[in-house]
């Protein structure tokens, strides 16, 4: 999953709204995914480090981890499908957001590989110098880290494994979502002879090189909150300006810090807007029909008493979210300060997500690509290269580009989520397709089906195995 | 354009067919080039040095020279297109094969780009290290020599190009010969998003990772030796054993040192067996109507008087195309031992080209990837990576792959070339579609039109000036 909006905020001003992925946004994010079960087996490949270039380094290898499941595979001898998750940035313990493929494994008789990805966050254990604190030790140790090693990961793995299981002519569909959904997308673009489609949940593909207007995501959460409810989407609004105000005053952080329970003593107001920035595009991002947070949110806000002030609604929403048995960690951890989807952003992953014009919730925050770029300078010693995602992987006119080229991609969407503004929301050929859901959140499609799923969400998915059904039978009569 | 064959011959034995890329094989291939005029401006661009990765070095840029000819161009506010020529590893004064995009810039209104590759032979003086012997030092400065790095070279210049010349809507062609030809249709298949269509000639794509029979190669060598003439296929069929029985003999190898008019003495057989195969697999890849040398080599082996010996009708052979005014240098010389062809054939370019069967004129000589691996270990201190073009590019079942994916290439090969052996010889899909002619060799329809060219050539060209048309008013409709 990316992280929500910006997880850098170059020195001090809050120049890029969002929030460190810390516990306030982990918070959100957790309750949705799942762990796999015991039907998987972990497994490690030894995978070319540089599949690129032939220097001393490119001929050494790192143990990749997958999991695999062949509880339900039909075998190689049928067409029973492979289907490959192209990994977010979870490890293969963490939460995963996949439960669909488990889900319908036995539907489409599937053998199931997930792949732990390289490039994102070394949060699984496939790290190629030993230890995380060793990756992030120097630039020259992260420098393998980059989605087209990741592609060509996939890539070289599934020809190893078929050819192991030979099971060269099995079709095999790729799947993922958010960071993953965009792997899964261009891995049928750009290998099309590995897999024969791919379904990219929540990949906001045109999120790059100011194809989608910067504020997009701060507008789709903002319109999130105000179509839950107008008053609690004014009261975000006017808070701001409140918490600037009281910090203004004598011992203001002091105040502020008491007021929201801080662990610590707040050292700058930034701390305290970061982590509700966070809790609001998280909840926004990761809002679902279960846990509804937005709702919940509104729900405290609004629901105080006549008089109460904007501040102490703000507390309200918080609480209604994380509690308020405990204190509030507002600072920074060292753990949060760099993370693979940082050392992502800064190089190619940059994604000019800011908050510019005047209707939403947020500050006015433009991304600034200079202060941006200083940070990347200071923090990992290296530039984001703004241009590079579309160069290598399109975007630009992706409609007439791709109307006849490729086939067999399903773009899905909810629209509620916040990067569904950087998303493919129309169709683009008869066969790369999109599927949108107006009340639907960040990769809720891929998930594990539940029993508080609505209709539109199990419809979504019916969509989806039809599609792929599609997909498997036009490989077969072929 | 490719080497004919293996360039690399493993120790002493004659495992592998073919020459060094030498005077005997340049010879035959510097009569089909043709120099670019002064319609080109020469200019550099400061390429990223490693698009993939992100450590110090890949922020490090090296000069990369291209040329550029605006004469016929419609401009930016047209649909005039721009031919973009994926370079094969000729410098930019060297014999270009390119007169096609040449000849038709005018009726195209088209902008001429011809890009000096890095990653072949280093030919050209894009040298990233500043020097052919700086490149070719060590393995750690030839490291970025790939077709990856390659094709993202185009992309990223093209775009520099577009945005320059405010030609964002200008619709790109690729074209390019032999390892060119490959990088065009490659690019296409990798980068949709920068070009239109592809027009890749004598791109012998399929000839990786057993696709195609290793024998192929010598298989149609030999055909277009035969179908010349029955007795000169014969009288080269036995010359090898005739070599082998007068070297076996006192003073042999002084004998035949003699005989072929040697300058030195030469110290085995394997040195004038070498240069005769590359004399024969030069003229079959570079056989054209105006010169014909595989013709004339049968017309001197055939004609020469009843009676005489099978070696003096060899020697009669090689002097219709060399002359007998000079001595002949059959020893290597150490430009000839490495050459950017080398480096790519003994890392990802593994051509498992071999005279496997009997029914060849050429000694047996199997490819043996084992003996392949160890020379290249020995002078490059790397290891080929026999699967990695097919687990990049593909190539297995590509007709089933590509039938519902791509459009817009066109493969074009002519049948008495050996490399089309491993092209796309027949349509893929409505729009990959292969042009073959039965009398044609080694990209002989992107060469510059002259007087002697037969309607066939004329019509294969016309038929693709007719495709390329189509995509651009297809492109300009949309």
């Amino acid at each position: 999953m990316l992280a929500s909006a910006k997880a850098l905020r170059p020195s001090s001003s809050s120049s890029i709204i969002g929030l460190k992925k810390g516990r306030y946004w982990n918070a959100i994010r957790a309750r949705n995914g799942a762990s796999l079960h015991h039907d998987f087996e972990l497994r490690t490949y030894s995978q070319t480090l540089d599949h690129f270039n032939y220097g001393p380094e490119s001929y050494t290898t790192f143990q990749q981890r997958y999991a695999i499941n062949f509880k339900h595979w039909g075998g190689a001898s049928t067409s029973s499908p492979i289907f490959l998750y192209t990994g977010d940035e979870s490890s293969l313990e963490g939460d995963l957001f996949a439960g669909f493929l488990v889900d319908h494994a036995r539907r489409f008789k599937a053998l199931l590989i997930f792949v732990e990805v390289r490039t994102v966050k070394y949060y699984g254990k496939s790290y190629p110098f030993g230890s995380k604190k060793a990756a992030f030790n120097n630039s020259s140790t992260l420098q393998y880290f980059s989605s087209a090693q990741a592609l060509a990961d996939y890539a070289e793995l599934l020809r190893y494994l078929k050819k192991n299981l030979s099971a060269e002519k099995s079709p095999v569909i790729a799947m993922g979502g958010s960071y993953g959904g965009m792997l899964a997308a261009w891995f049928r673009l750009k290998y099309p002879h590995m897999v024969i489609g791919a379904l990219a949940s929540s990949a906001p593909i045109l999120y790059f090189d100011n194809i989608t207007p910067q504020n997009g995501y701060c507008s789709v959460v903002t319109k999130d909150f105000k179509e839950t409810s107008e008053s609690c989407y004014q009261t975000i609004k006017r808070s701001w300006a409140e918490i600037d105000n009281i910090a203004a005053k004598q011992n203001g952080l002091a105040t502020l810090s008491q007021m929201f329970n801080s662990c610590s003593r707040l050292s700058k107001t930034d701390e305290l807007k970061e982590a509700l920035e966070g809790l609001y595009v998280g909840s926004a991002q990761y809002d679902n029909p279960k846990s509804s947070p937005v709702s919940r949110i509104c729900h405290a806000i609004d629901g105080e008493p006549n008089g109460t002030s904007v501040l102490k609604r703000i507390i309200s929403g918080m609480n209604a979210i994380f509690g308020n048995s405990t204190c509030h960690n507002f600072s920074e951890t060292e753990d949060d300060m760099q993370s693979g989807w940082d050392w992502q952003e800064c190089t190619e992953m940059v994604m000019p997500i800011g908050c510019s014009g005047k209707n939403t919730m947020f500050e006015v925050s433009p991304f600034d690509l200079k202060k941006f770029s200083l940070s990347c300078k200071k923090i990992f010693n290296v530039n984001p290269r703004p241009h590079w995602i579309t160069t290598e992987y399109g975007g630009h006119n992706i409609k007439k580009v791709l109307k006849r080229f490729g086939s067999n991609i399903i773009f899905s969407n909810g629209l509620r989520d916040p990067y569904s503004s950087g998303g493919v929301l129309q169709n683009i050929s008869n066969s790369i397709v999109a599927l949108t859901t107006p009340k639907g959140s960040h990769c809720l499609d891929i998930l594990e089906a539940n029993e508080a799923d609505p209709d539109w969400l199990i419809s979504q998915r019916n969509a989806e195995v039809q599609i792929m059904e599609n997909w498997i039978e036009e490989y077969k009569r072929k």
